[in-house]
Parts: structure tokens; C-alpha cells; sequence
């Protein structure tokens, strides 16, 4: 019988995470204030602890992971890596298809990884509450799960077309303990500048980050958390990818490509960069970021310095970007709406170590489904979109009779997004046209540098 | 650092299920026809195929797993045994506390198990559609998944309170390609005839299954699935209980006490069974059922011959019963609203091998909530009957000093029966009253036998 579930025990999980800036071809682009200078970690003080900033800036390679870290990742970890047999099956594929399954944790995606090594860097500073933003709400929960583990508050600012579409993301925010806003909220000045100009604005990620951080640096009891983006934040997802790594070579095989959902980058530098170091040492492999065509990011926006929240409050970052005011269509792939990327995401896709290609809608929940019906677990909208690719990918495999071996992270399961399941099935989700004006207003107002 | 999961790998999947009734003091005592006289197999004919009539009625310890039912249990198991350290602690109880957890399954509970192994028996005997009952929709969309993966039509009716409060249950069930009827519905005899009685019925496990058998009854390529009380669906549950003796095995530990949530009676035999067998052999364990004080079969029923559906449609079993047209208050754990109880379990009580507590809604959600806050992961409202007498165990070792080995299923998680938490945590969840008098009026209406 072929094997289908490759463990690791839970004395495997990885001692270290990974940090890339120590594999990358030049190192990274420094985050610029508004006058044009590098910013220096005192800037982030405000609302990280001095752990997460020094993590944040380092290149050291490898980063020790703490033991009480450790010790909630064997709550649910190492995840399991899939052989998906009988998706390959139905495909007729000769491609080898393996997928690791996040959605093990108890919040049900990847984001647990780095909410809890967040939760407890905070809690080591001395810090009794945490700001946070959310889009699909898989980050919240997450959040709101490690701070309830590691004794802290818990705020989450929800996007409000995601916490109007999946209400039951919010009774799990409740159930962990946490406090959960919809967002553009009256709160915060950047929530009410907002609703000012749009009183019906379904929210965005950056208009969410915008009001998590505005509170946070109001208040000396409560620092931010960040789901995406943030260097730290993939540093703590490079555990995914560790995994994978030790798993592949308990089976003898090695990916020639790896597809991920890339929103802000958590995912895709998670399971990804272990691999890219591979590749800076000449090893032959594809790294595939996949978007929504309706936020383009990576292949249709420009590699420029922009802000990472929607009203200006952070640093500039370089990245690829739509602009920071750009509000994306509110697809269900509530994790995929954010107008930049990661900044090591967005050097390494413009130094040509990282592919990215754009799947819309549509097609990721056929493809879901098509998942669904074969390997049995219900996917993520968000991780439909590496099902998608790979799908696709597997099919060119099929034409060519090559026998690749396909690795996709399965970021999260789509337990609160059965509704979308429900717009599918009626006929009532729409693919959205790349909005190519709109993209190009916001890119018109990219903040002058210097 | 201690070791918190005990995995398995799946080599290890036992490779046969394990059948009490040969370690019974007893033998099963026979269902009877309305004429009073035992009910041969054939009866059953109509509605099952012959490889589960005879898994029925055997006697022989053993019963081979098909390959091709191990191959789809790969996809989940073996299901982790988990050490509740941090619910020990936050408990400040002596007591060692472990969980099995069936939520890993794609359809998030143990009810899988079964619903492959009837797939798998309907397909090979040439059956080309399934119809089933279900109460929160743990066990239709169980057998929708086994329905997929073996290419089986799914036609399920759901208890209407159920199919209100839990729409997305639907929704997955939908995205695994079933239908799904509310129950009562206007498409039996059975349906219209409490329709006519109670247009506003919310319906029970009962009718459900009454209008499901009807309709396999009246079609040759259609038979019915049922997702527990019969010998055959506890029997494939005993895969449960085989793997964590061995998990217990691996780590040195023996429990003194295992606890079950208990409807129908799958979930507690599935897990009790295989312990059983040694308590037969001498060995002192504890095996308790835990059930809603609103549907209290086992603590406040009698043990008599009933109907197993609302109608009288099914032979009559011996089995402890609140009556069958009893119907249970619309409590949120709708997979214990069932009037009777398997009659392998019922007979064990009996004679006093299985013990059986009852708890009242409130107090399951507390320990759910307390349990989640702990352990991460969100039980469902069934399994929170388990971890509700656990606690109130630990807590009773607590005062006794005694560091007692308990051992509960985590049967399911609740990612489906938010909604629920939400009602708790907005104080609108009752307790129900032991309803004794629609209980006493149900009882004077049990079947005269002979």
C-alpha cells in the first residue's frame, strides 16, 4: 500500500528557524523613513518587543527557536506532509503530488507558528495586550489562541467584508478569549478618516494594520502583532518548510517546484526559503508564489518603496505594490487582499529566485473542490490558489509525460469559509477583471522617496 | 520537554476490527419482530448489503479490515493520543489526562471510520445510492465523504433544528457532492405522517432515520447507512480504541477510567470495546457513558424492547430507552438526541461492565471553553460531554490526592457548532429539566413484544 502521510515525531521539530538574509544574492533593501533614510530598529520600539526587532534585522542564519515555543508547537506540529495519491489519480497525472497540511493547528492554518513565538516574545517584555488586523480571520484566531496560551489581551481589528462574510471566525476570536472589532471601526483616527470618504468601505488589510498599529502605538501596555509581511513573521514560518525538508529525505524525493498562496508572504517564504537555500547553492528548483488576478501584487504591481499599511503610518518598504490605497475586490481569499508583499518575497521575486503567477477566482474553487472530492480535506480559499497552480502544472506534466514531483503547503483548512463553498455551488462568485485603473490611480500616488 | 501526542505510523493502522460480542458475559439478546420472535438476517436484506448483515450478527473476535478501507483511513489515521498537560495544570489536578482525537478526519469526527467501511460494503455488493440520517451533520457528512471517495450517490435527511442551526454542515456536505433534506420532510410517509401531528416538528435522530429507511426500503438500487447503535457501526469504531491501547502501550500507561460521550453508542463503544476486553479478563477499568441530561437513555431509561426509529419501522431491540417517539429537547449536541441506545452497550450496562453519568448543556460548554482555552483545540458540543465528566473526575482526584490515569475521545471539533459558543457566551443556552413526563408518556407507549 503506497504510503500517503509522511510524520516526523514531535522531538523532530526544528531546534532553529531559517533566516534567508543570510542565503540572499545582495542583502536587503533598508526600510526608508519619510525623509528618505534607512530606518533604524528604535522606530519600531514603540510596538514590537526588542526580540521580534532584533529578529526583524538580523542576518544570522539560523535564529533558536525558545523552548515554551516548542512547546505549543507540539500542540499540532510537525504537520503532516501528503502524499495527494488520489488527486493524482483523478488528474491521470504522472506528475508526484505532495502537500503539507497546516491546518492541523488549532486556528486551522499556518499562522499559529508565528502568533505564538509573537505572543511569547511579547509576554517576555513585559506586555499584557496585543493589536492585531485580520482578513479571512485565519491570523486573529491565531493570535487570539496564543494569547489566551501565553496570558495576554487580545484585539482584532476584522476586514469588514470578512467579518461580515465568515461570522464564525469571530465565536472562535471569542471562544480563545479575544476582542474583535470590524474594521474601518470608529476607534481609531485611521478607521474615521475612512469611513469619512467611504462610509461603506468593505476594509482592506492595510486599513485594518492601519488601526491595530495607530492603538498600539497610543498605549505602553500594548505592543502590535503583524500576521504577514514583517521579516520576523516568515522567519517563524520557515519552520513549515524545515519540515518538509526532513520529510522529503525520509522518502528519498526532492520537489522540483513549490507552489504557495502569497498574500503578504508568510506562506510562501514559509515553506519556500528553506528550499531557496538550496537553490542560492545551485540546486534546481522552481519557487512559485500564487495571487488572485484581482490583487496582482507580484506580477502586475510595481517593485517600488511604498507604506505597508493603507494610511502612511509605517516605514517605506520596497516591494512590489499596487499602491497602499488600493482596495482590492472583495474576493474570499481574504488572507490574498493586501496591496504589497513582503519585502524578501518581493527582492528575491525581482532578483529571479522567486516565480509568481495570478489565478483568478473561479478557477481556485474548482479546483477546491476538485481537491475536496479527492483527497478529502476542504481547503482554504486562500490555499485554493496553490491547488490551483498545481493543478495546472500537473496537467502541463500530463501533456509532456514528465514525472515531476509537485510540493504545495495546504496553508489552512476552509471549515469558516463554507459560505464562499455556498457562492461557488449557486453560481454567484465572480471572476474579477485585473482592475487595471484602479491600480494605476493608487500606483500615481507611490510616496516620493527622499 | 513531555511528550504531548503519542503517534502512530500508518503501518500501524489495526488491521482488524475487534467484535466485543465474543467477550460478552452474555450473548447479544436478538431483535424481534412485531410477532416477538427473533428477527433472521434476511429482514435486513432491503437495506443492507450482506457483508454487514453478517458483521451484525458474528460472534468471531476478529473481523479483517478491507485493504481498500485502510487505504482510505490513511488519509486521517491513526488518530493522535494526546497528554492534556496543559489542562492538568490548569486544573491543578494530579490525574494524568489523555484524549484520543477524532476530529483529524476530513469530516472532523470519528464517524468516518464507519461511514468508509458502509461505503466500501454498499459499492462492492453493487449499490449505486446511500440513504442516511443525520443530527449535527457529523454523520451525514461523514458518509458524503465515503459516498465521494467510493463514487456512491449521498441522500441525506438532517434534523431540522440541526439543519437550521448548523447551515455550513450543509454546505459541506454539498461540497462532497450529497443532498440534503430537512427532517421532517413532505418526501415519506414517515416525513408527512409527523408533519401532519407537528408542522413545526424540530424532528429527532428518529424520524430522520425513519424517512431514510423508507426510502432505501422502497428502491433496489438504494440502501440505507446508519451512523451508529447498530453492532456493525460500533464494531468499525473499535479501530479507535485498538490504536490508543497501543499508543498507551508505547508510552507505558494503562488507563483507569475512559470516557465517552454517548448517543447512539458508536463514539463510547468505539473507544471503550477494545478496553473492555481486559476488563472482561479481570483487569479493573472503568468505562463510563456520558450523556445530556435532557435525553438521559441510559441513567433514567428503560431497559426494554423498543423501536429503533420514530415510526416503528426497525425490529425491535432490546436496549435502554426513553421511548421511541420520546423527542429530546433541541439541545446543541444533536448527535446525543436519540431516544434509545445501542443494545450491545445497552446490555453491558446491564450487567454492569459500563458505567454512565449524565451532564446538563451548561456544564458541557463551560468545560468546552475551559478545555479550549488550555488545550487549543475547539471540541464539538458532543464531545464536551466527555470533557465535562473528566474534569469533574480530575477535580475529584484533586481533592483525593489520587494521580488516576483518565482517558476520554475528543470525538469531534466544533469548528460546525460555533454558533452554539455563541449562544453560551451570550447566556442564552438552557438547561433542560429531565423532561419526566413527556419521558413517562413515551414510555407507557413502548411495544408490547409477542
Amino acid at each position: 500500500m503506497p504510503q500517503t502521510k509522511i510524520l516526523l515525531d514531535e522531538n523532530e521539530i526544528p531546534s532553529h528557524w531559517y533566516n534567508v538574509v543570510a542565503d540572499m544574492p545582495n542583502p536587503p533593501a533598508p526600510p526608508l523613513g519619510p525623509d528618505g533614510k534607512p530606518v533604524g530598529p528604535d522606530a519600531l520600539a514603540a510596538i514590537f518587543p526588542e526580540a521580534l526587532i532584533e529578529q526583524e534585522v538580523s542576518a544570522e542564519r539560523w535564529i533558536p527557536i525558545p523552548e515554551p515555543v516548542r512547546e505549543i508547537y507540539r500542540l499540532w506540529r510537525p504537520a503532516p506532509l501528503y502524499r495527494a495519491h488520489r488527486l493524482e489519480e483523478a488528474l491521470g497525472t504522472p506528475a508526484r503530488i505532495y502537500y503539507k497540511y497546516e491546518g492541523v493547528s488549532p486556528a486551522g492554518s499556518h499562522k499559529p507558528n508565528t502568533a505564538v513565538a509573537q505572543a511569547y516574545y511579547n509576554r517576555e517584555a513585559g506586555i499584557k495586550r496585543l493589536t492585531t488586523e485580520t482578513g479571512a480571520g485565519q491570523w486573529g484566531s491565531s493570535l487570539a489562541l496564543a494569547g489566551q496560551l501565553f496570558g495576554l489581551e487580545v484585539r482584532v481589528y476584522m476586514v469588514r467584508v470578512s467579518y461580515e462574510q465568515k461570522p464564525f471566525r469571530r465565536s472562535m476570536m471569542h471562544t480563545w478569549g479575544a476582542e474583535v472589532l470590524a474594521s474601518p471601526s470608529e476607534r481609531t483616527e485611521a478607521g474615521r478618516r475612512i469611513l469619512a470618504g467611504d462610509p461603506d468601505s468593505p476594509g482592506s488589510l492595510g486599513i485594518a494594520i492601519s488601526e491595530a498599529v495607530e492603538e498600539a502605538a497610543s498605549r505602553d501596555d500594548t505592543n502590535y502583532a503583524l500576521g504577514s509581511v514583517l521579516n520576523h513573521v516568515l522567519l517563524h514560518q520557515t519552520i513549515i518548510g524545515q519540515e518538509a525538508k526532513r520529510q522529503f529525505e525520509k522518502i528519498g524525493e526532492y520537489p522540483d517546484a513549490i507552489f504557495a498562496p502569497c498574500g503578504g508572504g508568510s506562506n510562501f517564504g514559509g515553506v519556500a526559503f528553506p528550499f531557496l537555500a538550496d537553490k542560492a547553492a545551485g540546486r534546481e528548483i522552481r519557487l512559485v508564489a500564487v495571487e488572485p488576478t484581482s490583487c496582482p501584487t507580484l506580477t502586475k504591481g510595481h517593485y517600488a518603496y511604498d507604506f505597508g499599511d493603507a494610511i502612511g503610518m509605517t516605514p517605506l518598504l520596497l516591494m512590489y505594490t499596487l499602491g497602499h490605497d488600493f482596495v482590492p475586490p472583495g474576493i474570499h481569499a481574504g488572507g490574498l487582499r493586501y496591496h504589497g508583499d513582503s519585502a524578501l518575497v518581493s527582492q528575491l521575486h525581482h532578483e529571479g529566485l522567486v516565480e509568481a503567477v495570478a489565478v483568478p477566482q473561479l478557477a481556485t474553487f474548482e479546483a477546491g473542490v476538485r481537491f475536496a472530492r479527492s483527497e478529502g480535506i476542504l481547503p482554504a480559499p486562500e490555499s485554493n490558489h496553490a491547488i490551483c497552480a498545481v493543478i495546472e502544472e500537473a496537467l502541463r506534466c500530463k501533456e509532456s509525460g514528465e514525472s515531476r514531483v509537485l510540493f504545495f503547503n495546504l496553508s489552512g483548512h476552509g471549515h469558516f469559509d463554507m459560505a464562499a463553498y455556498d457562492s461557488f455551488f449557486a453560481g454567484e462568485l465572480e471572476d474579477f477583471d485585473y482592475p487595471e485603473e484602479a491600480i494605476e490611480e493608487s500606483l500615481a500616488r507611490l510616496p516620493k522617496v527622499g
